[in-house]
């Protein structure tokens, strides 16, 4: 029920998830009436599909703490159904905030895990790139940083399909000196880990575009603000861009001319493409949808749930984890002074 | 003697500089024996120029604490120019770690001032936008992210013209409970201070390029990601638009028709334009030049230090640091449970 456009959009997507996973079945939670009305014109969704009626919805300003009061929101209801087993994932398109606190209530961190991160896909010169967090934590230690480098690499190869995914640490400059104590130590155990091999060392913000490795990890603070930065000047290029073809009847016959070229670069650059944030170290597999998004937008953030599911996300983190030998307290030792990103 | 094309680029853009400024002197410092050789053919910067001979220069890989033994460098004799109230300002295109740690050794912080900042401006939507800490602070405190918002203001005035400047403080999201302490606590000060007029509140990443405030204020770690994350998305862009002008015959006569309008986009993005990022709090102007520029950059490079030194920029700096009445043990008390930002 979550999402600018709701439930409409969520049905069509299903509608065309339906039809890419044949033998996916669908708890659809919601509005029953509404939700039964519009899987009537849906052939493929409606056989796919069971509808859990929920009377309540979190709307897109409720706070966190007032979502986690409303037990019977189709939010609340879906990742319910996640935590008994039911369902082996989660996606919305609702509420950020809502979503992240339900998810890590209600389906609480892996065994391991400290701290759950958000993670997406984005395009790059050298093919698409994971990074995380995007926003969960605003403050990271570096056994935070160290569980985002695992989850990465497990991300990486279960929805991109890479075999081993090459992995930066996101930093002020690439030399080992550069830095907080927090990267510098969370880099000393990535490279004495398994994932040695795939750790790249220190990546700047300039190499997120260029694709320099296939997983930047960082903050959550820094992720967020570079994620944005990053859109935000795509942005400012496509409407310079539209500026520039829109400024007489010769530039306007270029557009045409170079419109195939132009589309195609839109089409790689296409948000929807890119659609499904991923809540990385849950029980259970959760995908957050942009709320504005459309029909195939959603459907895309279906897929990125279906290959977790699939793939067995869960299973490698835990196997993972197991392997980098993460003990606790070992690594609130090299914590040291490590001021910046320790938790308060 | 710094950058990658010195000392040719840096005579070229003294020429360009020596036009512009009529009533400049130029303390030009370095090997006089290349030095006169190349003046002797720039009418405008012989004349407006006086050489000080430097047995030595500091290599662009020379770590700081080597370029601080180094007394009879290029740089450090500029830099002690400026320190003995001979020279008003020094413009460089050298090592800009070196630069740093001579600037702040030497010169050293103005009174009241806790820890000097990178600054730089950008294009944005709706003209050009300061932004700062580019990353000469890693870790930054309340009183920090205070001193920094007091010195964008300055700097946006003196450089940019403006009358009030807006001021925005980066976070990951709008809303006032979003980030942790530091932010929070650093923007309840600026509200409550004489620049709370201007101050608009949390900006995220894609209000930079947006241009929804004319001053952008971070910590130093944040700055420098996202100022080259948004350098890497625009050059991805560059390159992919640079692929769709080149696919066939009708691609390259679009390229053409659409000429005036790209030249003018690339012109408007010409990081020529923006070249010189300010190291501010110091006691003197310190402008540091992207090595890789050439004499249009360096000479834009020498407007920015103009600008600083004939409209006063640190006087500004020294009354406003008064009207803020930043006490250092009331803003210490503040910081409280900020751990993320404070100082090791």
């Amino acid at each position: 029920m979550g999402g600018d456009h709701a439930p409409d959009m969520v049905i069509d997507g299903l509608e065309i998830a339906a039809e890419r996973h044949p033998h996916a079945r669908f708890l659809l939670v919601g509005d029953e009436p509404s939700l039964s009305a519009l899987l009537s014109k849906r052939r493929r969704a409606r056989a796919a599909c069971t509808i859990r009626h929920a009377a309540q919805k979190i709307s897109s300003d409720m706070k966190p703490t007032a979502a986690l009061r409303t037990r019977d929101s189709s939010m609340r209801m879906a990742i319910d159904a996640v935590a008994s087993g039911e369902a082996a994932g989660v996606v919305s398109a609702g509420n950020t905030g809502a979503l992240l606190a339900l998810a890590k209530i209600v389906l609480k961190s892996l065994p391991g895990i400290d701290r759950p991160a958000m993670a997406a896909i984005g395009p790059s010169a050298r093919g698409d790139v994971v990074m995380l967090d995007l926003g969960a934590n605003v403050q990271c230690d570096v056994r935070n940083l160290v569980e985002f480098a695992v989850m990465g690499d497990v991300f990486a190869r279960c929805v991109l399909g890479l075999t081993a995914p090459t992995i930066g640490l996101l930093n002020v400059g690439a030399e080992e000196l550069k830095g907080d104590d927090t990267v510098r130590k969370a880099a000393e155990i990535l490279r004495a880990s398994h994932i040695g091999p795939q750790f790249h060392g220190f990546v700047e913000g300039h190499d997120i575009a260029a694709g320099t490795t296939d997983v930047i990890v960082t903050d959550g603070f820094t992720g967020n603000v570079a994620l944005k930065t990053a859109e935000g000047a795509l942005k400012l290029i496509g409407g310079l861009l539209r500026q520039v073809f829109n400024n007489g009847i010769l530039s306007k016959i270029a557009y045409l001319l170079a419109k195939p070229g132009l589309d195609r670069l839109r089409e790689w650059l296409d948000p929807r493409r890119y659609n499904g944030a991923v809540m990385v170290g849950l029980n259970g597999v959760v995908v957050k949808s942009h709320g504005g998004t459309d029909a195939q937008g959603f459907a895309h953030a279906i897929d990125v749930a279906m290959d977790m599911v699939v793939h067995r996300f869960n299973d490698h983190i835990r196997e993972d984890l197991a392997r980098i030998g993460l003990d606790k307290r070992a690594v609130r030792e090299k914590n040291g002074s490590a001021a910046k990103l320790a938790p308060a």
